[in-house]
């Protein structure tokens, strides 16, 4: 992209919207985040605007800040596991009021009328507008939650509990929905079966405990063993599989009903296919981006199904959320300061982190630095 | 193999029951079959014995002659689309009469007891017994359908009807149940759903009136446009995708509710993958030999899904059964005499057959020939 084109955009963003805003942005794919002055809408008259206090640091933050998908637009305001409190509502407004607990996650619109819309899937709207770095209606980019407020129309913000620590609730409205929607729509979230949880980071720490609260048996499955203690002690999972141990995974071979897979990695599927039982569903959310092979044969001798999805609708994510706050299920947070996220993305690119970083937007944050 | 001991084997089939039997065999991976002798036991209480009348020439059975898949056992006598007249009850038979006519598939035993069995899907139990070149509970080997008859417990035996001709029935007791139970279970099988059908072969023609049957709008796709013509006029389909026109293939994105993937040469998924809604539902039910590539992207964007299956249960291949004789279902045929079968079998490896070889066991096959 020509440089006169950029400086015209970073200037449009300061002045395109009446509000003033302030957050971090990657400038370019060397991905390191710096201080952003922006503007957001005026909130309308079915928009919440709200103080952002907390935002999660997902994996895609770091895949998008360093365009390793291909649809960045820079510059970039990464954050879509984002809680506040409302601080304006248009008057068309009848989910949330001033001084309410608000979470955004992926998706701040949609196009309202296809099918996936008026069945509550929103996620799979082909017009969906995701939090950051996409168009809004309105032809403006979006800006994520690494920012000091928010304006986005009330049906793509979700209340948030009063019972749970807002901050280690951030991960639940992108890693929790990502886990807990392919659990309820499989049907593995019934007491008696016995699924398995395939990495155990930001996603796969928060399956283990939806998984857990359905009453449901759980294996972790982990290129590592120093992951044992912490996945059976402190996480509750009922046993745990060295996927590198022949042995191991022989010995459990057609015991699962059902595997949610994490791992964004190249990795073989042949192994995970074995464990599954007659009828079992191998759940991909992970995203590798190279195309995994698929041996078709062991599908065929057991019905099984590989199959992928995404997030979860705006109904199903409040759902989850009420779930989470009856069954006391939060995200394991590291919460670090603005000025770390660039270290924070470090960490995370190696996996350095249990679970999941956020952000303490609401104390760090300030205009300037 | 040692000779001495294939000497002892070839021995004991022509005298380790007290029966005599003769069929065609392949000795060998070469393939080649010829006239064989051996026997099968006595009709045991449960048991069934008929005449074969016909038997279709299903793609297996020229895997399994050739050992393709590794895991046949020599002298093979292959066929598992068989149809005859039972000849004699056993004294505990509930379902059989002398005179009826019977069918028999894949399948001539499994273990009675696991959750498959259980659950009428014997087809996916573990100890499932092949109806050829496989052992046998007593520890013989199992002889399939080319061949003079067969002595089955009456649970692995269908009726078939008195208003189809029974040669081009034959088909369904494997081609058929292959691609009507994904259909069923898989929920394809609605009016106002529409479907595709990969490969215009022995399973695809079945697959695209059995869809038609049930109401469904049907797409036959196919590397050859010299197919389409057949697929709109004969079989009925309502429209046609040469897979290789790229402007065609994206024309259709995102138009399917699910895809019968019949073809087992190795193939691209991403194309019918794009073909499919959210939620779509790839099943795959031929059996390529090396793994495909499966890109995940595509699947977590819609929630979709690759899934494999194998034949069906013979509660559900009866109820198949009758389906066809309700809605007048029967595979387009070909019928030979066995001495035809060696070339059959060259031409089925080309392709060359619309759309199944069945053998006129009844009037072609005489011991000594």
């Amino acid at each position: 992209m020509p440089a006169y084109i950029r400086v015209k955009m970073v200037k449009a963003a300061e002045e395109e919207h009446p509000k003033k805003a302030f957050g971090w942005a990657a400038r370019d794919s060397g991905g390191l985040l710096s201080p952003f002055k922006f503007s957001r809408r005026e909130t309308g008259e079915k928009d919440v605007a709200f103080k952002v206090l907390y935002c999660g640091i997902c994996h895609t933050d770091l895949h998008m800040t360093k365009n390793e998908w291909g649809f960045s637009i820079y510059p970039l305001v990464p954050g879509h596991e984002i809680v506040g409190v409302v601080t304006e509502v248009g008057n068309r407004v009848q989910k949330f009021k001033v001084g309410d607990k608000v979470g955004v996650g992926c998706l701040v619109g949609s196009c309202n009328s296809c099918d996936s819309c008026t069945n509550n899937l929103e996620n799979y709207c082909p017009k969906m507008i995701l939090t950051y770095s996409a168009t809004h209606h309105d032809g403006t980019i979006t800006y994520g939650g690494y920012s000091d407020f928010m304006v986005v129309d009330e049906h793509f913000a979700v209340h948030m509990p009063d019972n749970l620590p807002l901050d280690a609730c951030a991960p639940l409205l992108c890693a929790g929905i990502t886990v807990y929607s392919p659990l309820r729509y499989f049907g593995l979230d019934k007491p008696g079966l016995h699924i398995g949880i395939v990495g155990l980071g930001g996603l796969g720490h928060v399956a283990v405990k939806f998984a857990k609260a359905m009453g449901v048996k759980v294996t972790v499955i982990s290129t590592s063993v120093n992951k044992k203690q912490e996945a059976l002690e402190k996480l509750g999972a009922d046993s745990f599989l060295v996927s590198r141990d022949q042995d191991q995974m022989q010995a459990a071979v057609s015991t699962l009903d059902g595997i949610i897979d994490t791992v964004s990695a190249t990795h073989p599927l042949l192994p995970l296919i074995g464990l599954l039982k007659t009828n079992g569903k191998l759940v991909m959310v992970g995203a590798p981006e190279k195309p995994l092979e698929l041996p078709v044969f062991p599908l065929i001798l057991g019905r099984k199904m590989v199959v992928g999805t995404s997030i979860g609708g705006l109904k199903e994510t409040q759902e989850m959320i009420d779930f989470a706050a009856k069954h006391n299920i939060t995200a394991d947070i590291e919460v670090i300061p603005i000025d770390y996220v660039n270290t924070a993305m470090e960490r995370l690119a190696r996996a350095d982190v249990k679970y999941r970083f956020v952000i303490d937007i609401g104390n760090t944050l300030k205009p300037g630095c």
